[in-house]
């Protein structure tokens, strides 16, 4: 048995710094990072992927919409071609980067706004994933598990792998509980991991009422910026190597 | 006897239109996409290097200051790492996009303020190239001839084409005739052909003094943002040929 | 009887231009200058304003989405208290331009996709008059006539002028035919004219069924962006003073 | 004896958090804040104002080069024409804003490398405050003392105040001693106290060599994004007061 960890990371951008991405390297075996678009820029996304790179992290392109202010958290209603387009620059600036290091893009991620569109909306996730596997025919696509991303990557036949968070609490849909609501995040180290053993070793989501969805589990988020990420990552991992789960970059499955 | 025509194109914005791509894409033969630093957005990107593919111009990738408003063509002083990430970043956008379309960036040509400082500067000309052969190491690099652009792609050991310009005065040390002097921006289409005419047969830049400054002429860029531009390329492609000058797509030239 | 002519201008970028303000600054009495928020920029703005200044034209603050690519077209789901915040400083970029030059802000008009949204949800209108007018207690509110707009304006007790397109047909609740019907959009100068005498006379949208919607009608947009934007609104006041009204600027009304 | 603390702020940006305005705003006495082209953003802007507005903190216009990603420190060559009307857009961004809260702009500093730029050169300067000054007369500049732009505010006959920072040395013509340099930022609060002391009650800047260049001094600026600044702003106050000079906001004065 054996799962992924992946955070979203390269989201400092000129002189501000968000997360503390060298640390979180020492932990995940993923890193999602940020294209240019809502966060990152040329010498942020240097950096984050030549660390990677140096501690042998899964090196992922994560596009989202061009909004820095909005740190691509705000629904933009934008022709889907036009979204395709911005996608495909955004993989390929990536792409561009990773060459310069000797690195290779091994998957996408979608970000924010973004990420929870295409959770909703099985063809307009189909379009961004054809866009980016457009730009880089060999990704894995990560998806948010038993949702609309899952079904596009797999009535697509792409290679994806399946994603779930560590420190979110889930209703009966598979959606994240709102977090306005009490206990949607989890802010305890300790639980989180326990959490995370149980849904990895019963291969499920499980709901705040209890309730069981199956769903592959490949890929565990961690949140990067929080002040408490790089504990809960560290704990996450712990307590799945506590239990003989083996943390290691995923392969990707296909439907 | 051959030489390439090339144009900077991709250069409209949003709703912003520049140039008319299309019916400089019936001239040319090589043409330099923008990249969405100084001008260009992905949907300008696609569009431009689709009809280029169609029509068999040769695509380049072509990189600038990050600087929408002011064009790229405004000096910003930044550190040689920090302008070599955002070029790796923008080569990267128009390989991803090529990707997509089945097309291949065959070149990179610098645009504007930058490649008006890599004329001046050597140091900075190969800091630039490095970067951008980094992330497309197959790219031929488009210099300016005569100038530390052309010195520092043959001390590289780079691939390179050799540029002058169709419709501008060259001074005596192989810089442009300063814009506001009179006679520096030909804007008549039949002088501007009888020039490069005698400029490829001679492989020369001939200057305003008559001077003589040997040189490989291995393209000619036409201007594509005036009004008289396309009429200009057209005018300098018809009496190439009518001279026996064979119009194609360099293969670029090693020191 | 009278009424006001208004345009949207100030709408070119950096080294972009849109439509022929100095022009059209010929024949309206109101122009609505881009913020540099969705279009515009300083430089832009002076310039604009500076000749609306010398042709006594009332000079309008026409803050939009910040979203240069989608030139404030593409909606936006940002909080209330941000948007607000972003016209109190929209609004604010052109009082300061305009002290500049010794010229008045006398009207505000918003901008594309926020305009669309705010004559539909009369309580996002009136959150977005509200900041203006913080920023700017003097103005008048150009409203869209007969939609949430003019009621936001009417229930806050501000100043106001209504506003009606001279190009554009009208469905029966007041809103604009869609763009991709066939007649949405008058191409032909002189029906355009004639309409408008009809409604400003009878102070009634008349739609494509022939339905009178009574309303005051203050001002006529004619809009700057299109081929024959000059003609149509040349046509229009050519057309308007051969009836007998007076076209000049709007004073407001209050509800 | 009186002087005024002076602290750059408002300068977070989207997500992204810089500096602990509300701590610095219990000790400072003018608040120099961001106008969105280098920092900031309407939210950003709106909640510091609102803080300093509370605090009875002078609160000042910040404006910079339009250049996020690059903070404002990266030297762009734009037209001096351009340039100004960039400042009265910012500087009036901050007066809608200030409307909007029932506040008011006393006061414009330059940030950055307009700041550097101005300080080496009168004309630049020059037409730099001409420019904020047009957008609202009634602002006091900020001036770095014994500069360029102290020159230029006393040959335009402005009222400004005369500034010096609390943590940098100073060679002996008034410039800073570079960053590179070891010694030239200060970093213990109690050096940097008594440095000041010195300096407010002799009215010279003391240089690295002992040398006194005599100067009126109004205010001192202490910086708002190290991770010591609130302890040295606070530790500067208390030294001050401790030996009966009075902070409070300048005046300005006139040469």
């Amino acid at each position: 048995m054996r799962v992924d960890l992946n955070a979203d990371m390269g989201e400092s951008f000129g002189p501000w710094k968000m997360g503390d991405d060298a640390a979180l390297l020492e932990t995940v075996t993923s890193a999602n990072i940020a294209c240019g678009a809502h966060a990152g820029d040329p010498d942020v996304m240097a950096t984050t992927m030549g660390i990677a790179l140096d501690k042998g992290v899964g090196i992922g392109s994560h596009p989202g919409f061009a909004d820095i202010q909005g740190f691509g958290r705000r629904r933009i209603d934008m022709p889907l071609n036009s979204l395709q387009n911005s996608i495909r620059c955004q993989v390929g600036a990536t792409l561009g980067m990773a060459n310069a290091l000797g690195a290779k893009v091994r998957h996408i991620k979608l970000h924010g706004a973004l990420g929870n569109m295409t959770s909703e909306d099985e063809m307009m996730a189909r379009a961004c994933y054809e866009a980016a596997l457009s730009a880089h025919p060999d990704a894995i696509i990560m998806v948010l598990a038993a949702t609309a991303q899952e079904r596009a990557a797999r009535s697509m036949g792409a290679r994806f792998a399946c994603e779930i968070f560590a420190d979110r609490a889930y209703n009966d849909d598979a959606t994240l509980v709102d977090r306005r609501q009490p206990g949607a995040v989890i802010h305890d180290a300790d639980l989180a991991g326990k959490r995370m053993v149980e849904m990895v070793k019963s291969q499920a989501i499980i709901t705040d009422s209890g309730k069981r969805i199956e769903t592959p589990i490949d890929t565990i988020c961690c949140h990067g910026d929080t002040p408490e990420a790089v504990e809960i990552a560290a704990s996450v991992r712990r307590t799945l190597e506590g239990e003989g789960i083996v943390v290691q970059a995923f392969e990707g499955r296909t439907a």
